[in-house]
């Protein structure tokens, strides 16, 4: 299970404070683990086996195993919540034997399109268009895009059955496949997007790309449990929650979440955008930054120490390495000036840094490290569990509503307004 | 040239006091066009001439040839100011003709480093170790992993004719290279690595990609002499300056860069850099983050319309499209509800995006955009030194000294202690 550790020298949230808002907080946590009734159309990923169950893992990986089988490169057309859980894990764990994932749907450059579309060329192609709403330019352009790609190389009728589309019943996306004779699957009508990781939006192109869903799922599953089950005082959830609302009082606005490893760099994107859409509202919310050390220690790193007093940071430390996380340095070849490292082992350098950057930031902010067991499949299940349930308890905290995103309609409005929708 | 334009709708800050700021200023922007003595270490940029003239652009060229003969891949070693700006041009135009850029010396990961290892086998390989103090970890492990994988693949004579160092005078890298007999060349002893984008530190690897580095330096150069040309009231690098830290006196303590092409990725990166090393210091400046719209419109959007009230934007514009930066979106094959768009264009539809977003978000906030030509090495010239020049100002308005970095210090001094050294 994940460990939550707090570095806090200067005392900004002693743990009698904590102790005490955790306590202020107790019913609140069992009416968010009952889940909340005016949330009835957004708390369909609160239990995992609703949209993540046997039934749906059998019929993921029934349909991943059918598209492995002809497609070499499969083409995920979604964006925001619709491709950033997918695509943190992809590209974190990247399985030997996966088919080859490319991402649209996620621009209107031109320029990214043409690229992405030449990636396709001489390969057997797959695509899943993924959109709750079908209102929305990127998915709606790319997939137009990708579908025509699809019947020039294929003709029609062959196409078709290369195409799978995942929305909510009852949508025009929906009916679109029916009259096209494309597959369709569900995207959960009661989960807004970025808390669809446990569902088929995310498990069918993790599966198709060799992801464990199995696992994943299992994972998050047991994060559920065990958060349901912890009270107030022992929640790790609600502790992460009342921690950062605690330092958003004191006057932190930022919370930069940090790692080590930089294959986590996807999963930060759809970290950003939980707490981004979910707690930047009502001129409230902590901004959501992240780094990716040590190479951003050569860039964010003297700003972190010494610029203006604006963020805490929570690090994300891995605890068990992986097959590929093993390199040992060799023995000095030429006189260098590194050989106090000779023969030592990354993973441990790695750590070292990691120690030394935590003890140097804690002296100017407070310092939390979130410790996950390893990133495999089954971690990454309790790291989306985790922060979507803390998420969810962190917004009523700062009091919020943290499944609706209004501000976005801002721009929206007046693009279509532009274009002559 | 650039230009830059305001939106202010709130009047954060009106003509009339930014008009007065750069009065007040004005005897500072001849002090830096100048440069003061003061800084005499770190202001070997401040002339193009210097660094990047018509004999060590010649000799760009020439080593880049010669390695290009060989070379199918060739490996950049470095981190932060040693890769940032060479990587945000190759990878924003990647010129077809170019040798493949591997990046390393950037990650203590053993994950990315044996990742980074795979990509090189069956390829005729070079290495470019690029380090200005020859200390930090990074650089100089990998650069061990890497000469040694070549004199395991070439043995070590033929190895050392595929290693080329760049380092000050009188390094110990320099020591290093004369004794090994490695080709060796000359990291500028007066600029500090973030603004080295127009000396042999990047100018050679971009040359090795095939990146036309006679264009960059002549847009450079014309950016230093309309900058050193333009009196006080008329300067852009002095405008954006005063803008900067007027927003950030009436609270604006985050500046949002963002544009509409993904591929402007990793020049975000070295730009964050810039600042966050040149003014995050003495609990003063700016937070800098970046903003990879549309894709980020979708997670990031909420907030910026939304959420605390912490951030000023800064659009960077491309105004003229590339060669690469065409597509029409066909007509209607079936009906997908997007019959609105049919036969448009993706550089206009994104570049709607782009005023419906702008008009959006200088509602909440004071708007500034950046218009830049286009995104070629000509105008990436323009761009590394309007940058540079603004950032220079920019932290002496703020009262910092822009070209130190006292705060990294803290968790080296940890690590070198925890390793060892």
């Amino acid at each position: 299970m994940l460990t939550l550790n707090v570095l806090d020298q200067n005392e900004i949230a002693p743990e009698s404070l904590v102790r005490q808002s955790l306590e202020q907080h107790a019913a609140l946590l069992e009416r968010c683990k009952q889940g909340q009734a005016r949330y009835e159309d957004s708390l369909g990923w609160l239990c995992v086996d609703e949209w993540a169950g046997e039934k749906q893992l059998a019929k993921a990986e029934q349909l991943a195993a059918s598209i492995r089988k002809t497609a070499e490169v499969f083409v995920i057309i979604g964006v925001g919540g619709s491709n950033n859980a997918a695509r943190a894990v992809i590209e974190a764990i990247r399985p030997a034997n996966g088919v080859e994932i490319v991402y649209a749907g996620n621009t209107l450059s031109a320029y990214a399109l043409n690229d992405m579309l030449k990636t396709l060329d001489g390969k057997e192609v797959y695509i899943n268009c993924i959109a709750k709403n079908f209102e929305t330019l990127e998915p709606g352009t790319s997939f137009r895009v990708l579908r025509q790609y699809l019947v020039r190389r294929y003709g029609k009728e062959k196409a078709a059955k290369r195409i799978l589309c995942t929305g909510t019943q009852g949508s025009s996306l929906e009916r679109l496949c029916v009259r096209e004779g494309y597959a369709f699957i569900q995207f959960p009508g009661n989960i807004g997007g970025r808390f669809t990781a446990l569902s088929y939006v995310h498990l069918v192109p993790m599966a198709v790309a060799g992801i464990d869903i199995g696992a994943l799922t299992k994972g998050a599953l047991e994060m559920e449990r065990t958060l349901k089950a912890q009270p107030a005082q022992d929640n790790l959830a609600l502790r992460y929650a009342v921690l950062r609302n605690l330092y958003f009082q004191k006057g932190y606005k930022v919370e930069l979440l940090s790692a080590f490893e930089p294959r986590l760099a996807w999963f930060f994107k759809w970290w950003e955008q939980l707490f981004a859409e979910s707690e930047g509202k009502d001129a409230q919310g902590l901004l959501p930054i992240t780094g990716e050390y040590t190479e951003q220690l050569h860039s964010l790193g003297q700003f972190v120490q010494d610029g203006t007093h604006l963020m805490f940071e929570t690090f994300l430390d891995v605890k068990e390495r992986g097959e590929n996380d093993s390199l040992i340095l060799g023995g000095t070849d030429v006189d260098d000036g590194f050989d106090y490292l000779d023969g030592k082992d990354f993973w441990e350098i790695n750590k070292a840094s990691f120690d030394a950057t935590r003890e140097a930031h804690s002296q100017v902010m407070p310092c939390l490290t979130l410790e996950v067991g390893a990133l495999d499949a089954y971690h990454y299940g309790q790291l989306f569990y985790f922060f979507a349930f803390a998420c969810y308890l962190s917004g009523e905290i700062l009091g919020v509503n943290p499944f609706d995103q209004p501000g976005v309609e801002a721009y929206k409005n007046r693009l279509f307004a532009a274009l002559g929708k």
